[in-house]
């Protein structure tokens, strides 16, 4: 076999990637272990049979032929409409892009920004595909550490000195955040748009769960003064409207910008299926109450997750604002992240994502998806503090 | 706004890529002006209902969420089955990736194979998307020519001194040819096979047209001695099964190199939606039949066209072994390939695609997609023979 390009072959360099819980758990359900999963970011709802309606008409009316590269003209529309009213920042049909998928988004965005061997800043702890994008891109992928004394917000001095350090040409930030569960207030958002500036930077903003905010509010970076020429947002259908596994996302960003991206999509993807699309512009058309529908499950666990965590000893559940995780501190347990879970998954048959995973800022941490109906998830919960008490217990002891 | 990595700002370096007529025949018939479109290899049917209807119900049956990022095991099973029939090489699930598409795979393939500024070969005339497909990988895209007057097939000795003056790292190929229509002979294969194998490149083998060969046999230089351990084989169920807009395609390779493009893929795409992966399951299982009958018209276009344009004076139609396109030599006329599709455009609202827009080595042809109705492919034929006839005429008296 003739050898693998470097950004390949070493793209999930560093180790571990904390997935082994997850794929363990996945083995156990199939042997027929009842396991509950509280890992990934699917919700336990199926896409609305309403959408998929709309999908099959679009289908079967023939929109079946290759659509247009950068996206069908009413659901570019629809986006831009629906940032603009979001934003109040002037967004028209030729600043979107429509994407497979918002994992296919943040690729592009990082191919834009960065030429091959450039840095690109990313906030640490965060959604695991991030390093791995940002080497596929050929771009060199430095996190910036934040700490869960400062609810994972990202402090602008430390990013405005790994940017000078390295000549970064991007920033990735994610808000409502994976895996903390932060909604970066107004005072962040102006520290990482002053960054970007100073240092010429493009913004990348992974939006994707900008309708699952639990308290505060969402703000999109790319409304502050000067910010809309440098800032590319990552939106996508996937949690808002539960259609995961429909890959349907977008780029909002300046006209010329998205130009090039269209340059790009033609070469990596050459568009998004047409009846997806019209399946996407349905699921848009049907507005706030139906993302309500989609969110409120979470909204309630988490309350059910105050309730039962509250004073839960060896643990702490961080301020959970937003999307559909929580993240508990459990280093009082004395077990690393990994440590936890894998103790969880074979005495308890719980599945939780180890904090190790979304980098090492998270380290001592586990981060447990509100994604099993309320019952089954309160009393995972109940399981789970009872471990935590357990072990708090023992290493107190040791 | 922040530079623009030079890899995508310069994709379409090199001046005019020739679409100028696709996009003016399209605003012509936006604006009620009848033009025949002999442009894209886009059919003139739709995608089979019946495939439609196997994608609805594997909706509403609930494959919405995030399907398997390499493939279902069963449509990668599919595929491999197929390509093992066909080649009669070892060939399982684990030698398989399903993309978005074949041109995702083109992609991929190239970020597998090309470290950044490393030299990709490719033959022209080839696919309109090729070179800007190796440059977004970070590559160099080296054409290596071909000659009419040799069928457009590439020359063992010439693809060996390009690969060795330049250190490539892969090449490309595609048979049955767009936009020549030709079908590689075995002897070209095998000198393909030699210079992949004495220059240790990728051979990335793009056979979305596999299914359609008027004359002569489809052979895959995966299946030649010591070729499955370097070559990515690129399928489609776009062209073969009348399903362009459903984005499915594959590449078939060694399971490490897939191993490694499955990492690629968790980060670019993140997989194919389940329902359409279904669709292309059912579409699979449907056999030949199906393939013959999507194949079917185009067999038929091509035998109108050898009767029409035989003894037409001012243009030859090139040996049309496959695809679905038709090459014509108008260098009689005097005429580029994009002043006569232009001409042609004018006066007689026909539009092909100039030879120029697949590479230089096609200029002075144009590319004549076979996907009308065959009244209106036959009326649309004599008309441009008259056109170059008359071309012809003048540029004789010139
Ligand atoms: C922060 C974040 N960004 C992007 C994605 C990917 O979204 P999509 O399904 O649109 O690719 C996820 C999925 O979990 C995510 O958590
Ligand atoms: C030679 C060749 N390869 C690849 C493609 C793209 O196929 P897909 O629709 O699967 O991306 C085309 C489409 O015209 C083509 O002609």
């Amino acid at each position: 076999m003739p050898p693998i390009a470097p950004r390949i072959a070493e793209m999930n360099a560093g180790g571990s990637d904390g997935w082994e819980v997850f794929y363990r758990a996945r083995a156990m359900a199939a042997s027929g272990l009842p396991v509950t999963e509280l890992t990934i970011g699917e919700h336990d709802i199926r896409t609305d049979p309403a959408i998929l309606h709309a999908m099959h008409a679009s289908a079967m009316g023939g929109h079946t032929g290759y659509a247009a590269v950068p996206g069908t003209p009413e659901l570019r529309a629809a986006i831009a409409e629906r940032v603009q009213a979001r934003t109040g920042i002037a967004t028209g049909p030729d600043n979107v892009l429509v994407t497979p998928g918002a994992q296919a988004a943040l690729f592009a965005a990082h191919m834009l920004a960065c030429p091959p061997g450039a840095a690109a800043l990313y906030v640490d702890p965060c959604y695991t595909t991030y390093p791995g994008t940002i080497r596929a891109a050929s771009a060199r992928a430095v996190p910036v550490a934040t700490r869960p004394e400062a609810g994972f917000l990202p402090d602008a001095d430390a990013l405005e000195a790994a940017a000078a350090q390295t000549g970064a040409r991007s920033l990735l930030v994610n808000t409502p955040n994976n895996p903390t569960g932060a909604v970066y207030p107004r005072a962040t958002l102006m520290g990482i748009a002053r960054v970007a500036r100073a240092c010429d930077l493009w913004l990348i903003s992974d939006e994707v769960y900008e309708g699952q905010v639990w308290q505060g509010t969402h703000l999109s970076p790319r409304a502050l003064p000067g910010m809309s020429e440098r800032t590319l947002v990552i939106g996508s259908m996937s949690k808002g409207h539960a259609m995961t596994g429909a890959r349907l996302g977008w780029i909002v960003g300046p006209e010329a910008a998205v130009a090039h991206l269209i340059d790009l999509a033609t070469v990596t993807t050459y568009g998004v299926p047409g009846f997806i699309q019209d399946a996407a512009l349905f699921a848009l058309r049907e507005g706030p109450a139906h993302e309500a529908q989609v969110a409120a499950p979470f909204a309630r666990r988490r309350r059910i997750a105050e309730a039962v965590l509250r004073d839960a000893p060896g643990l702490r559940l961080l301020p959970a604002e937003g999307a559909m995780y929580l993240m508990l501190d459990i280093r009082a347990t004395g077990l690393s992240g990994a440590a936890f879970a894998q103790g969880l998954l074979e005495t308890q048959r719980i599945a939780v994502m180890p904090g190790e995973s979304f980098g090492r800022a998270a380290a001592g941490h586990v981060r447990v998806a509100m994604t099993v109906p309320d019952a089954a998830f309160e009393d995972a919960l109940r399981r789970l503090a009872s471990f935590a008490a357990d072990r708090s217990t023992r290493a107190a002891r040791a």
